[in-house]
């Protein structure tokens, strides 16, 4: 089983992305594709984000053999509805959304018989829309399929080889667990840096206008997170509530722990975190998560 | 009043970065050097960070007009007490620290009668030690000096011209302030970075290894700040306390509103922040302190 026909739903900077890897990695695959908004609609025909960018959502689903689903988590149901009279059926069904215990139970509600293997390529910029995509988004990263226990296991290579050609590695996962471990790695940092980046310009007694002019001090990096689709991440918070409440809990117990040593003085229980965190960002380089270049090699 | 001769004590990230601008941007001004370590003093010598490295502290300042001290906030008043009986009257006695109020305390302790300009270049990357610096480290960042009220005017332009020569713009501001401000756009982020990385690194349910996996979905960007030098966070904390209190009570207020928003399903809340914080990020690239490359500009 290869597949042959992708049909992508929704073509902002993920399902840009696949489409231009498609094209440049795996040309023997063709591609199709279909965003609810006409703009976008053509401004993917003008970057050839797709092979051919459909007029209606049924029509680039017609022939595929892999449908994917690159919209919200919160709006997967309907857009799985709206498909559903369309669909193959023999399609494998799939997307890219960032919480995968919600994808799965609303694809399963939505498209009953269906051959449904949720996935999670962990990669991205804090750009969105059209014009954001590009061919290598996937290379180098991991895709974390979470397929349920009674799917085909032919689907699931089928799905596993795709991501390969894309250049991105891929691990098998229980939803819950991808959900948990994606709370740790992903959603909280969001969630901290559109908090402190909130907070920051919220403040009467320091400017906005200061907050720029010193943001090299280490803000500025949270700024670039705090820059990525609004959308997009009230629906991941919203849709991974248990690991994401979980999680914040465990991050503020450990930053009250801090508070505490700041306010006592406890320069040993500082330096002792300070240290082993140390270590963390030579593993991340090591296994080639990271750029090793000083400062994300930003040019100075 | 012009700065010809600059001692630097203390040859990391900073102060060797430091000598590297004077050489290439104003090679009129002659460098000095020294470091309690003898191994960072050979390596100095390899790299030519200063002019001349000196075997004591004593001889580098010897003959400067300018003395800058770039050691942890916390080593300031002691590094200040040993050079006392060797510093020339009229030399001005500068520094690098984050913290500015603390060190303006300590070297008018260490100092009477010294002209003292607490300094802090807004610059940095997470590397330290004498391979770390290079020449253009300040080049479009902020210099904030923070000089007493009795200071002498033309010493603080003699130090402004020498910060504006390595490429760095320069504000005057009072001390209090400067670690106000500080305290939100470098500390609270560095704290904030530490512990979650901490965090995520003591979990029993996620393993350390999906840790560094996953961390491209936004963790790794937290790992290069929480990567930056211990001791001098150490000290930084322990030296801005009141200010970074303060600012991580109002950071925790934030985030306590997000979770509760989290938890009791209000998407309306959580759009309305991430939606004002992407503003952000556009005002600090049209600033100039930031690239606006998506993701920093990291290689895909």
């Amino acid at each position: 089983m290869t597949i042959k026909r992708v049909a992508i739903i929704g073509l902002g900077l993920l399902g840009g992305s696949i489409g231009l890897a498609v094209t440049e990695r795996a040309p023997e695959i063709a591609t199709t594709g279909w965003d609810k908004d006409p703009d976008v609609r053509e401004k993917a025909g003008t970057r050839n984000l797709v092979g051919t960018v459909c007029a209606t959502a049924a029509e680039a689903v017609a022939n595929a053999d892999l449908v994917i689903l690159c919209v919200p988590v919160g709006a997967m149901e309907a857009a799985a509805r709206d498909l559903a009279p369309h669909l193959p059926a023999d399609a494998i069904i799939s997307d890219v959304g960032s919480s995968k215990k919600s994808v799965l139970d609303a694809l399963s509600a939505a498209l009953p018989g269906q051959t449904i293997i949720p996935a999670h390529p962990v990669a991205g910029t804090e750009q969105s829309g059209p014009d954001a995509g590009f061919a290598t988004l996937f290379a180098g990263r991991w895709c974390i399929l979470t397929p349920p226990d009674d799917v085909d296991a032919q689907a699931v290579d089928a799905l596993s080889d795709f991501w390969t050609k894309l250049g991105a590695k891929v691990e098998l996962m229980d939803p819950d667990h991808h959900d948990l471990v994606l709370a740790v790695t992903s959603h909280i940092p969001h969630l901290i840096a559109f908090t402190i980046v909130g907070t920051a310009s919220d403040l009467e007694d320091v400017t906005r206008s200061e907050v720029i002019k010193y943001s090299a001090g280490g803000f500025r990096d949270f700024t670039r997170i705090a820059a990525s689709d609004p959308v997009m991440w009230r629906d991941v918070f919203l849709n991974n509530k248990g690991a994401v409440l979980e999680m914040l809990g465990r991050f503020t117990e450990d930053l009250t722990a801090m508070q505490r040593a700041i306010r006592s003085g406890d320069g040993e229980a500082l330096h002792e975190l300070f240290r082993r965190t140390r270590a963390i960002r030579r593993e991340v380089i090591d296994q080639g998560q990271d750029d090793s270049k000083p400062d994300f090699g930003r040019k100075h």
